[in-house]
Formats: structure tokens, C-alpha cells, sequence
């Protein structure tokens, strides 16, 4: 099997490699023929204490002497003072503009790690390393990094990776709760490919986690390749998102599941509005209901609660909420919706 | 006279405008034509109180509201605290991605205002409005944007500017102490010019800045469009930065008067090591002299005091120190130099 995808992207292209176990070595391969001298492995104390030292004795290994900087566990890192944290480090270390960053952790550490090495001397280069699924199949491949400031993401720059490692061994130590929630951007996935990602969800092929990885890592790098700065096609990738957002940040969900249930929201909406089939909508919601994803909202959610937290969203900060929108497998739109539409939507999803 | 300098960088090509007054009226048309909705003017207090109604006024008559940040003048706002000052102003406004920052100031609200817009949504487009002889002639073209972090600089993005506007009726509030500060950047400049740009100066042409900005923006802008990454030939910029930014910082100097410094000593080591004819150096120093600019140390400087200083330099992070030496008027070169040809240089500008 090839497990390893190609982001095309002229000079900034790169390889995902997908493995299972080795990932710490293939890490220091890429380590030890990219950086000359200074090495700093970003990660967080969860991270750190059960994987660490085997990345770090791997980087030592392949004769770089690695330096590392551990931050607190949690979105809270994502945040002015955890970049500062991280910066800081970097100069601790004297990471110059040979030097090199490995973001080792979830979504956070990627996102956060590749936002210091994006403004670290004007940009330095960064070597992905995902931990979570969530991370696997979606934040670690093209180049997003960021920082939240209220609302998620608000600063950031886009920094492609020069590669990236997904090691599935790291998902063995993850908390159940994480690597369910990861499954939500995999139904997002396989929602915006259809074909055979998502038939083979449908067929509740994902006890063998390296296709459907694979899959996630092939659409998103097709994805990046025709918009790498987010100005079209891209855009789909946040199916799920716009409510996902508010609700991570209002009912303190993980990210993944807050988008599974902005997914079963969206699908709802579409079919609401005459855009979505209602039986196409009804196999996607079995595949979510089969990957043990929420479906229904934890408490009843209303529009009025809602709304300063989704014109807090990035992507609508002077103007109205554009929803992206399923309207088949494989395909989607982006248009704003009228409120009774919403609150029918929220309805729908409201807990039985 | 032709007032506009092309700097060419394929699809992020702009120009910049050295006009002698209604600026504030050429910022707004370039407002008008880049941001269909949001723009927010970024300035610091003494830039406010002196210019900063005539540039909101010039906006609304353009049909925008703008909205304005205002920052505390000085180096201490080139920090973390400072730039997410101006990313929660950002916020504040709901600056979305079509919105257009307007960094208008010195060198201090450039860097920091275009750093702002290089990371806000992951980056929104920025007019400079330079108002310091400094900012004209060298910070505000060119895309850099940064903050400190202990070293100068240390944290930032490549981020060209979609347009730069340098009105000289804004250095006629100039404390004149800066203006002479500024004079240190247009003297760097003419020497890696050479030709007409020095003779200007060496005739004593300088009490018409226009010529003088103009000489300055083109050859800035020439040297950006062949290495605007900063990979070769930009390094040059950085003649007399490397003991300047040493200086700044352990002598609390201005950054032009510190480059001013760095300038003497680096011509003095370029002769010491055999690189420059001692001819040249005598007529750029007496260029030096004529604009009136410090060519020696308010105190004597020792190597031991540098040296950790020095190492700070983020072209220097984990190693040697490559000055940048003149060779003569139009050239120059990289080198290490020997620690006792240091010794030599501190020792030629100490003072009298």
C-alpha cells in the first residue's frame, strides 16, 4: 500500500507520509535532511510524557541535538500567551533561519507551532507530526496556522509544512473521547469526496483507520493544491463549521464533535431549503450515526444565543453568515440562509 | 517631476508616492479603490493629535468610515502586548477579510501595523502612510513587518504593502531630532547606491528631501524586486544594522542615529581589513559628517558588552556575525571579521 500523499504545490510542495509505528524515525529522516543545525520540537505535556523522548531520542539519533518546548494541553495554548511561550523558546534555543520546528501533537500544537514557526525571523520551516486523528486527516496538511483572539483562528498566517508524519501507533494512547471526535472531520471528508470515501464509512469500514486517513489526506491535498489560500474551493473544508465553531466555544465541546454537529445542522438546513435530497441526507446522517458522533445537541440551542458568536466567525466578521452547504456527495455550495430556515435547522438538531 | 516609484513584484507590484502635501487625499483614493467596507487606520498618539483628522476626514470624503487604533509612540509598541493591542482593535472594528489596514506613523506603527494585517484572518491588505524620513526612505517599502522579542525584530512576516504614500508635509511636525535620525538611512542608502544618489549628497543637496526620498525609494525598491524573500542582495540593507541594533538597544539611541554609528564603524573595519580604499571611506565619512550625523560613541563600547548583544541579531542566532562591508560607493560584500579588527573599529569611533 502507498502511504504516502503528495500536496502539490510547486516549490512549497511536500509528502504526507501515513505509517504504522516508525513515525518518531521517519520524523528524523526528514529532520536530518532539512535542518542543518538547530531543531525545536513543539509539543504539549501529554504529548511530551508518553511520546517525547522516543521522538527526541530519534532526532538525537540521526545526529541533531533537538531542544524542546512543552506547552499546557488544551485550546487555552492557542492563544496570545502560548505563542509568546513558544517564541520565546525559539530564541531560548537560538533557533536561526536554517533552524527547523517539529509541531508533535494535535490540533492545537500544529496549529499553534506553525504559527510561531510562519513568524519566527519572518518564517522558518516546520515539520508536521499529528497525534490525533482530528489532526491526521485535516489541520496538519495545508499550511493553516493560527491562534484564537476571542473568536477562533482570527490571527494566523498560511505556512505550508516542508512535510508531514502521521504515525497511526500515536492514536493508541488517545483518550476514546478525542479520537471519536477526530471521526467528525472524517465524516466531513468523506461528505465533501463521496465515492469511495464515503461508501467505505458506509460499508463501517473504520476499524482499519489507514484508508480513511489516507482518504481525509488525499482530498484535503486536492483541496489545497487548486486553492491554497482559501479563496474558493477551499472554503467547503468548513462544512460543519460555522455552528461547530459557536458551539465548541458556547457548550465547551471538542472541536470534532461541535462539527459533527454542525454537519447534522448543515445537512438539515440543505434539505430545509430544498438544496439536498432527503435520502441522500439520511445515509449521511447513518454514517454519523455509525461513526458514534452527536447528532443531537446537548441542550436546546437558540438563534438569539447564537448570533454574536457566529458573526464572530471569521469568515462573516462585517457581514452575514454564508453556510456551506451539502447538496449531494461530493458536492456543496455557499449561500446565506434565511432565520426561519436556521431555526427550523436548530430545531432538528435540538435533543430528543 | 515623476513622483511614484514602481517597486515590481509581479501580482504584489504597488507603488509609492512621495508627494509634497494632500497626502491623506491620496490615501483615501487608494482606500477607496483596494477596501469595498472596512478600513481601519492604525496611529500612534502624537500621529493622531498632529495628523490623524485630516486622515479620517479625507477617508469619510472618500465614502468609508474608517475606524482608528491608536498606539503609544514609541519602540515599547513593536511588542506582543502591542500588536494584539491592534489585533483586538481589529476585532473591535470587525475588520473582515476584504478590509484594509491603514499604518499610518513611523518605522514603530509601520512595522507593527503591517505585522497586524500580515497575521489578522490570516492576512488583510495595508496601505503605508509613512510620516518620519525614516519610515520613507526605507521601512515602509518593502514588505517587513515585525515586533521585538528581546532582539529586534525577531518576530514577524514578508507582507508587501498594496500601496505606500509619503507625504513630506508630514515631516515638517517632525521633532528635528529625527529628522536627522532619518538622515542615517538616506546616508546608508546612498553609499550602496553609489552614483547619483551619493553625489546628491556629497554636492549637499539634502535640503530638497524630494529627490533625496525618491533616490532612496529606488534603489530600495530595486533591491527588494531581485531578493524580496531576503535570501542575497537584501542583506545589504543592513549595513550599519548590525552594531546599530547593538547600539540601539545598550545606548537607548535613536535607530538612525545607532545605524548612523554602525555606518562609521563598519566603513572603518572595511578599511582596517583591506576591503575599502581609505580615499572612499574619507569622502563617505565627510558625507556622514555634512548631514550633520553622530560618527562617534556617546561612550567608549568595549567587545565583551557587544558580544552577547551581537549575538542577539537574528542573522546571527547560532553563529557567527557576517557584517555587512562597504567596498566602495555602489558595492559591498559579507564577511566575518576577526575579533582585534573589531577592537580596531570601537576604538576608531570612540569618542574624541
Amino acid at each position: 500500500v502507498e502511504t504516502t500523499v503528495r500536496v502539490e504545490l510547486g516549490e512549497r510542495s511536500y509528502d504526507v507520509a501515513v505509517v504504522r509505528g516508525g513515525g518518531p524515525e521517519r520524523v528524523a529522516a526528514l529532520v536530518r535532511g532539512l535542518a542543518p543545525s538547530g531543531v525545536v520540537v513543539v509539543t504539549d505535556a501529554t504529548v511530551a510524557r508518553l511520546h517525547g523522548e522516543a521522538m527526541l531520542a530519534a532526532i538525537r539519533a540521526a545526529g541533531r541535538l533537538p531542544a524542546q518546548v512543552v506547552v499546557v494541553p488544551g485550546e487555552s495554548s492557542k492563544s496570545v500567551g502560548g505563542v509568546e511561550r513558544v517564541w520565546r523558546g525559539l530564541l531560548a534555543a537560538g533557533l536561526d533561519r536554517q533552524g527547523l520546528v517539529v509541531a508533535h501533537g494535535g490540533g492545537v500544537v500544529g496549529d499553534l507551532a506553525g504559527f510561531a514557526a510562519a513568524t519566527w525571523l519572518r518564517g522558518v520551516r516546520v515539520v508536521h507530526a499529528p497525534t490525533t486523528l482530528l489532526s491526521m486527516v485535516d489541520s496538519a496538511v495545508g499550511g493553516k496556522t493560527g491562534i484564537d483572539l476571542d473568536g477562533k483562528n482570527l490571527v494566523g498566517a498560511f505556512h505550508q509544512p516542508s512535510g508531514v508524519v502521521a504515525d497511526l501507533a500515536w492514536l493508541e494512547t488517545l483518550d476514546p473521547g478525542e479520537l471519536r471526535a477526530g471521526l467528525g472531520e472524517v465524516w466531513k471528508t468523506a461528505i465533501l469526496a463521496g465515492g469511495e470515501p464515503f461508501e467505505r464509512l458506509e460499508r463501517g469500514g473504520r476499524d482499519d483507520l489507514l484508508p480513511v486517513v489516507l482518504d481525509c489526506v488525499r482530498h484535503k491535498a486536492a483541496v489545497v493544491t487548486r486553492d491554497e489560500r482559501d479563496e474558493g474551493e477551499r472554503a467547503s473544508l468548513n462544512l460543519g463549521h460555522t455552528l461547530g465553531h459557536a458551539l465548541e466555544v458556547m457548550l465547551g465541546l471538542r472541536h470534532g464533535e461541535a462539527v459533527a454537529l454542525g454537519i447534522a445542522f448543515v445537512v438539515r438546513l440543505a434539505v430545509g431549503i430544498g438544496r439536498l435530497d432527503a435520502t441522500v441526507a439520511e445515509r449521511i446522517l447513518s454514517v454519523g450515526r455509525g461513526l458514534d458522533l452527536p447528532l443531537a445537541l446537548p441542550r436546546r440551542v437558540g438563534l438569539g444565543e447564537l448570533r454574536p458568536l457566529l458573526r464572530r466567525d471569521k469568515k462573516a466578521l462585517a457581514g452575514e453568515v454564508r453556510w456551506i452547504l451539502p447538496t449531494g456527495l461530493g458536492s456543496w455550495t455557499q449561500a446565506p440562509v434565511p432565520e426561519p430556515a436556521i431555526e427550523a435547522a436548530l430545531t432538528d438538531i435540538a435533543p430528543g
